[in-house]
This record gives C-alpha cells, sequence and structure tokens, in this order.
C-alpha cells in the first residue's frame, strides 16, 4: 500500500518510455550537523555544495595493507570465485567486484561500521544508516575500461525502490588515482537536478549492465549542458584517501592504458527513514546483493 | 644498396619473431643551437632532457578558428570524404583523420611551412627538414578511444624505412585539452630507450592498426618499469598550444567519456639527412599518404 501511495506520488520519475528531462531535487543533501558527526562545519557546507567531499587519509596506510590482503585473500578462496556476487572478467579470469563484501569479510564489515565511516553517513543523513550495496573492485591497468556517466540514485530508484534522496556512497581506495588512470570524476553541483532517463528497464538489467551503461545513462545533449554549467572535478587522491559523494551525482570515469590499476572499497548507506519499496521502474527488484533488503543498521 | 647495409647494420632492431628488450638510443635528440630558430636555451635543454616540449599559444584564437572551420570544409567535401586518405568512423560516419593534409589544404599547407611550427622542426634536427607525415584528428567525445603506449619511432623503422632517430612530432590543438579528455601522456625521458618489439609485421598491417594497436606495441613488463622509473607526464593545454616531442617517446592516451571532443594537426617533420630507405621489419612500405616518399623540403 505504501509503495502504491509513493508511486502515484513519485517526484523522480524515469524510464517511462518518454523522453529525457531535468526536474529538481526535492530532497535535502545534508540531514545533519556538527554535532552528529566528525565532520566540521565548512565540510558539511562543502558536501551540501558541491554534492560530493574528498577525504585525504581516511584510513591508515596499515588499514590499506590489511584491505589489499583481505581483497588478496577473498580472490584466492574458490567458493568467492563461485559465488555468484563474484564478478569475473570472461577474458582474463581476473576477480573485477565482490558484491556484499561487508557480510562476506569481516575485516570490511568492521570498517564499515568504524565511526570514521559510518559515523560520517550517519552525519550526512542524519538518522540510522544501512548499507545498501558494498563492493571491493579492482579495475586493471593497460586498458581497463571506463564508467560512463551516470547518477546512481536513477538506477537505485528505478531497479532497487529507494523512494528519495537519502543515500550517501563512501569510495576508499586501495590504491594511488592519479589523473591519468581512470579516476573518479564528478561534475558538481549536479546533485541539484535529477535527470529523467528515456525508455523503459529490461528484464534483468542488472546482468547486462552491472554498473550502469545501458538504461538509465542520460542523453548527451543534458551532459553536455551540466558539464558546460557544472564543470569536472577529477578526484586524485592518494591510498588510504576517500571519496563521500550523494547518490544524486553525475558521475563517471575514463578508461585506464596506464600500469597503475586501482582498486577500492565503495559502501553505499541509505537512511534507515528511507528503506527500499518496490522498485519505481521494474517489474522487480534487483537481487539483494546488489540492492539490500535488510534494512538493520550499521555500527 | 645502402638499404641493404644499413639493415646489416641496424641498431634499432625489431619485429624479429624474437623478444622485447630495450636498448639504447645511438642518436642524439637537439642537433642545432638557439642561432637555428626559435626556440630558447632552456627550451632547447627541456626538449632535449624530458623528449618534448608544450609550447602554449604556438597559434592565435584567429588561427585556430580558421583550421577549424578548414577541417569542417574539407568533412563537407565529398570528394575528401571518398579519398583513401580520410579514415571515416563506420558507426558514426564522422571523420576521424585525413592524412597528408598539407597537400590537400593550402591551410595546413602554410600553417606546416610557417617558422613556428618548420622553424622548429629545422631547429631540434639541425638540417632541412620533410613531412613523413600529416593529419587532422577528431576524436570525438562520449566514449572516445584510447591509443596504447608506443614509440613513433618503432613503427616508422619497422615499417616506413626512417634510418634513424631524426624526426620530430608537432601536434596543435584545436581544442582545449583538459587532464579529463583523453589528453598525451608521455613519459618523459624514455626518448632515450629503445624498446625493441617481439612478433612480426603483418600483411598490410596499416589498415587495420591504423594508429598503432597491433604490431609495435611494447610489453607491459617494459611499459610498467618505464613508467615507475620516468613517470607519466599528462599534456593538458588550451587551443592553440602545441606539444612538439620526440619521434621515440613512449606515449598514449586514455579515452574520453567527457562531452568534449579533441581535434588537433598532427605534422611529422623528418629531417632530410634521415630520408626513409626500404621498411626494416615489413615486406613493403606503407602507402604514402601515410609514411611519404617525397623527400621534398618543407618552407
Amino acid at each position: 500500500m505504501t509503495a502504491t501511495i509513493e508511486h502515484a506520488n513519485d517526484v523522480y520519475p524515469t524510464r517511462l518510455d518518454g523522453g529525457y528531462g531535468v526536474l529538481p531535487r526535492h530532497d535535502q543533501v545534508v540531514w545533519g550537523t556538527t554535532e552528529d558527526g566528525p565532520m566540521d562545519q565548512q565540510s558539511l557546507e562543502s558536501y551540501d555544495e558541491n554534492g560530493y567531499l574528498a577525504i585525504p587519509e581516511l584510513i591508515t596506510p596499515e588499514e590499506v595493507d590489511e584491505l589489499r590482503a583481505e581483497r588478496q585473500r577473498l580472490c584466492n578462496d574458490p567458493s568467492i570465485l563461485n559465488d555468484e556476487r563474484t564478478i569475473v572478467e570472461t577474458a582474463s579470469q581476473e576477480v573485477r567486484s565482490i558484491f556484499e563484501v561487508h557480510k562476506i569479510s569481516d575485516v570490511i564489515a568492521r570498517l564499515a561500521a568504524d565511526p570514521r565511516v559510518a559515523g560520517r553517513a550517519r552525519q550526512v543523513l542524519g538518522s540510522d544508516v544501512y548499507i545498501h550495496q558494498s563492493r571491493i573492485n579492482f579495475k586493471p591497468g593497460f586498458g581497463g575500461g571506463d564508467f560512463a556517466w551516470h547518477s546512481d540514485f536513477e538506477t537505485w530508484h528505478a531497479e532497487d525502490g529507494l523512494p528519495r534522496m537519502r543515500t550517501v556512497s563512501i569510495s576508499i581506495s586501495l590504491t594511488d588515482n592519479h589523473s591519468y588512470n581512470g579516476p573518479l570524476m564528478i561534475m558538481p553541483g549536479t546533485h541539484r537536478s535529477y535527470v529523467s532517463c528515456g525508455g523503459t528497464t529490461p528484464e534483468d538489467n542488472y546482468k547486462a549492465s552491472l554498473m550502469m551503461q545501458g538504461a538509465g545513462v542520460p542523453d548527451t545533449k543534458t551532459l553536455t549542458k551540466m558539464a558546460d554549467t557544472y564543470g569536472i572535478d577529477v578526484l586524485a587522491g592518494a591510498a588510504g584517501s576517500a571519496v563521500m559523494f550523494d547518490c544524486n551525482c553525475m558521475h563517471g570515469s575514463n578508461g585506464n592504458i596506464t600500469p597503475y590499476p586501482r582498486s577500492n572499497v565503495f559502501l553505499v548507506f541509505n537512511s534507515v527513514e528511507n528503506t527500499a519499496v518496490e522498485p519505481f521502474s521494474a517489474t522487480k527488484p534487483r537481487p539483494t546483493f546488489i540492492g539490500a533488503r535488510d534494512f538493520t543498521p550499521v555500527g
């Protein structure tokens, strides 16, 4: 019943077989205050304005080493390799992503619940938070692929049923990000504009486009106008640094011909006051390892 | 006879079906002095050390406009579109490159002969120069492709028969190059090491790999070691700026998901004391629109 009412009044319509359009955001960006967590007023204001915040040295070099070792351990575990939550590159047989990694690995569960991490998410979202998605990624050098521009929220709304924009991603780097090895790029300020996409969601869309390369990709005209208006920030940063960004940021990354691969832990925190309902533009929700249905608070 | 003697004593062997190897350079980098052209001592020393030189504002904004209009004129000319020297993207029907453009366009012929351009080439190479290759390029945004790391000289030696390293490329930007839209990247200092490549040259290799994506690509182990040793410079620069770089620089570029395409005029000047002989590792030379056999000096 809740779902039906919410869907009838959906302020973020998308993939309804119409055209593309830019709609205003109806949700605040920062819900908490300096009293709610580790970030100061300037950090909160910067996040509010740009839709993201770069955090140098979020974790220590020792923690980076521990997480890299943990990733290696997982990649060497046959039961993990055969798990549907593990994405293996067909050609190279290399592990690209392990989803729901906070449930698979105690090391990553601890990281996700750490006050430096979950504490920041709670502060921005002004409530308890749960993990909507988690993964550890490895993007190789010498031709690693790109990710086209997209807003995560558009997919999480259309395919997972997140009702409103009250979700934050924290990406923690396990390798150095240079301007030249395909780092995260964000158009600062775009989190305040919702790009409604054309088309409809194909059945089991996630299988073909696990990273949103198909449905949910904005049109080039809108993207050009947004880039002209907001510019493009390139998020370089050393291993151990992090970027936290709003669910509706327009972001993407170029490919990487350099010898330097990129690896990160990617954690998506959603407010417990914004739990998933039925998808807004798909016949059924994505699997729970991609979009959680367990709303137990973290930490 | 000349060719046979030179081939027997080839100091830059490659594609001889052996392995990969790094050999020393046997040629100087800068052959002229400050008296021979527009560059000062500091510029010549920087070029000598890094193997490249960035030149801001080589041409004026009005000249950039003129060249962009000339490119558009060429792209609208049916006889140019049907010319084998024009590379058209199959999917989009967009013109990606027009080769031998200094013979097709008076505007580009004048640019190539300009003292700011040919004068710099003569100064670096210490002799008269001719154009070994020229083209005007257009690389689109929203997924424009990458170019893997390579040394141009390796191909020009193997497939075109340039005997020694006495060749310079000047790339003049007709659009802004940002760190994020797939600019030229160079490993500074690599021009002093020659990477001999494995394999052999397939018949008509240029058709499949017009930009050297096939034979002539160094192995990843050597590239990793070079990147660790020399680093990677990202050549951002405004429209009208240029980069001149030694024929043996290890260089490449990432793809481009941004809305901002890249266009440049690319001119390769070779010393008249280094004219092409028979290819060193191919059964026949590439077509003359890719590797010139007319050695008439420029300007």
